[in-house]
């Protein structure tokens, strides 16, 4: 059984609280939302991803044999409420935001609607999968507005918090607008384009540099990208240019060469006037190793020649944000608007829309929060995407919600694309959705 | 298939270049070590954690029909090639420190001895699990040294990154001396106790807070811990106590209390007289929300009334440090010691072996680096664990290593087990190393 789509992902709490619907016969309708509450400090804008997950996850949700026969045994729960949770699916609906799309603070991206146990029950996965993914694709696409043109590959698998963070990092890293990832698996799964080159170990498993590199050029003649920096990365790049001749009359043609340690702008200068020095304009410098939005705004702000970059553990771990203040709330329960009123974390209640306005040249240029049934102005973010349980459409293919994400940060208005802190993108909260919330406070005050 | 265990969860220039060792015919024996460059800010020592996981990791690599056929159609690689894949098997030796072993900078936790194919091929997968884990157990074992006697649980699962950083979160954990995790499949996989109360949602499905309190505790009473903190934190104590009685004649006694939002220390003092007062002293308070080792130092320095934690986002996250500066690297092939000499990045060749010393009250003195075969006084921590791709003994009971991180926490220096940065442990390098180094830069300049 995989891990993914098991039913027991989930915090004990919700086993808990459904034996008390169970025990107590609630299963009128409830509606939560997932939503963030507060963007993290120097993030202007997140996007949406995870939502091809949640579903197929929201459509294979089941208590397998294993799993019931333990929870049986395990000493918690009666027989009666086991057997309830056998005969457990996922039959409600789901509005959500597509994959791909900008979202600001207390935005609901995903609305679930379903007999309460099904609603309670999938919360703790459903946060883990939506909150994962948004939070790389959102990282991963600050990337992209630094480096605009260049290729930028994904490298972080090895210090990806687990296979699925690794796997997720590569999905909403090209869905943000990288260019691939070095995952391989990534590519069967999702077809997201892999990259390599070559490691030091390769390198230093010969005893001669240049012959490390004339082997790895034969191996692989159609992606010829050598590492300089095993030892002396201008004397390797020195070996390079003396190579390129007697490989040329192979046939085989060194398309570029990776730097990953020291100063790589000062390396990078340097490797290139050797590199043009010996007739090889057309080769290509990569960089890697440490690298995250800020040193490749850097790197190409200082004028260092390098075209491309590979960004791995600070971006596969978010590191400069690990994690985004996001929840999933119930909203509405028997029909009645509800929300919690703990400090600090206030929810606003009901089922809430999304309207987007847009200013000359499509560019955004403010959004509004409201519940479902005032509409306002602009366009309306969030759709049915899943009823009684079922799809209502296949599956969106990554490539198109790649391409929905460069055409939305493409209409981010310009202090949003901002790696910095700017000024908040303004979301303004109706006065219908204000009045709910008074009219929730005092009933439950 | 399992992502887990697939073997092209990898990076493609592994297989990039087992093609270049397989045309080259190389197939020497290549010695890899993993380590941890420099630990990160504020941390003093490392908790070595992922072994179990990294030997089976190794004992059931192969490449499934699947993946064969599509690495043949990917365009990549030969036929011949894809054929040495289908046969390849993890045949190695693996030397490692056990889990719970507390470790420092430069000292190898793992050294795999392997034809270099398969040597190679595992690196991506190998240090993904040790990184994990390893980051996630010395993250836990802060809140443990920050708040001993305390219940302590993981509550992280929703925002750890993805399935196996959520189920690595509660295993880490719990090997590192917490006492459980509120994620169910923990329990079952891996036996890590699991805990749990109720979420906001329970109550406000609810249109009474107190009936949501007698609903929860009749459906669970063996386990009725309430949360306060939905509308009005000290109310909620007070009709705590006012439904004691009622319960208590139904045999049903509240276990605790807890609360997740708003100045957790002040609320516990006024918590803690009203259910003193309403006669409910053996009601226990348990905290949660944005916490981590440093927040429950303070809480518990300044005397807030609490009986045990739930760490969430922070701990899963290991949001203060979110990755390790860590290699698997090349340090012997074909019998001859290598090393790299990248910039900040030079590594110590050879086999190496890390002896410890012990002080007065077997409190940790020091740690000496060398090469295998060049004995010092002290006690060897890196000890043989696979031999020809299978393990030497039963896999380690989790209870196990559980024992031997609490005993070797025990043993940490003072200063080392500080939550902020103190004088590094001493780790010295023995002149056999140094000379070896200096020989192997001879023969590479």
């Amino acid at each position: 059984m995989r891990p993914e789509s098991s039913a027991l992902l989930t915090d004990l709490y919700q086993l808990t609280m459904l034996d008390g619907y169970f025990q107590r016969g609630m299963r009128e309708t409830a509606v939560f939302e997932f939503f963030v509450r507060k963007l993290p400090h120097g993030r202007n804008f997140l996007l949406a991803a995870g939502l091809e997950q949640a579903l197929e996850f929201l459509e294979t949700l089941r208590f397998t044999p294993e799993e019931l026969d333990w929870l049986a045994r395990c000493g918690r729960f009666s027989r009666d409420f086991v057997d309830h949770l056998a005969r457990l699916r996922f039959t409600g609906d789901v509005h959500a935001m597509p994959e791909g799309a900008v979202f600001f603070a207390n935005e609901p991206i995903l609305r679930v609607t379903a007999p309460i146990p099904e609603a309670q029950l999938v919360e703790t996965r459903l946060i883990n999968i939506l909150h994962g993914q948004t939070l790389l694709a959102s990282k991963a696409a600050r990337s992209v507005l630094a480096a605009p043109g260049k290729l930028l590959v994904d490298f972080g698998l090895r210090r990806a918090h687990g296979a699925e963070a690794g796997l997720w990092a590569a999905r909403a890293g090209y869905l943000s607008g990288l260019s691939g990832s070095s995952t391989v698996l990534a590519e069967l799964r999702f077809g997201v384009p892999s990259y390599g080159t070559m490691a030091h170990s390769f390198i230093q498993a010969h005893d001669d540099e240049a012959q490390a590199f004339v082997d790895f050029a034969r191996a692989q003649p159609n992606n010829v990208v050598l590492l300089l920096d095993t030892y002396d990365t201008e004397a390797a790049a020195r070996k390079v240019v003396a190579l390129a001749p007697q490989l040329e009359q192979e046939g085989i043609l060194i398309n570029g060469v990776r730097l990953d340690s020291g100063d790589l702008a000062e390396h990078a200068k340097k490797v290139r006037r050797i590199l043009d020095e010996g007739g090889l304009k057309e080769v290509t410098i990569f960089a890697s190793g440490n690298l995250d939005e800020y040193a490749v705004r850097d790197l190409l702000a200082g004028g260092a020649p390098i075209d491309g970059f590979g960004i791995g553990s600070r971006l596969d771990t978010s590191a400069d944000a690990p994690y985004l203040d996001c929840a999933y709330k119930l909203q509405e329960y028997a029909g009645r608007p509800r929300r919690k009123r703990s400090e600090g974390k206030a929810t606003w209640p009901g089922r809430k829309q999304v309207y987007r306005r847009y200013g000359p040249g499509g560019v955004m240029t403010s959004d509004v929060l409201t519940i479902e049934g005032d509409p306002q102005p602009g366009e309306p973010l969030i759709q049915p995407v899943m009823r009684g349980g079922r799809r209502l459409t296949p599956p969106t293919p990554l490539a198109e919600s790649r391409a929905r994400a460069a055409a939305e940060l493409a209409r981010l208005p310009p202090a949003s694309r901002s790696l910095d802190d700017a000024p908040p993108y303004p979301v303004t909260i109706t006065p219908a959705l204000r009045a709910l919330a008074d009219t929730v406070d005092a009933r439950t005050r």
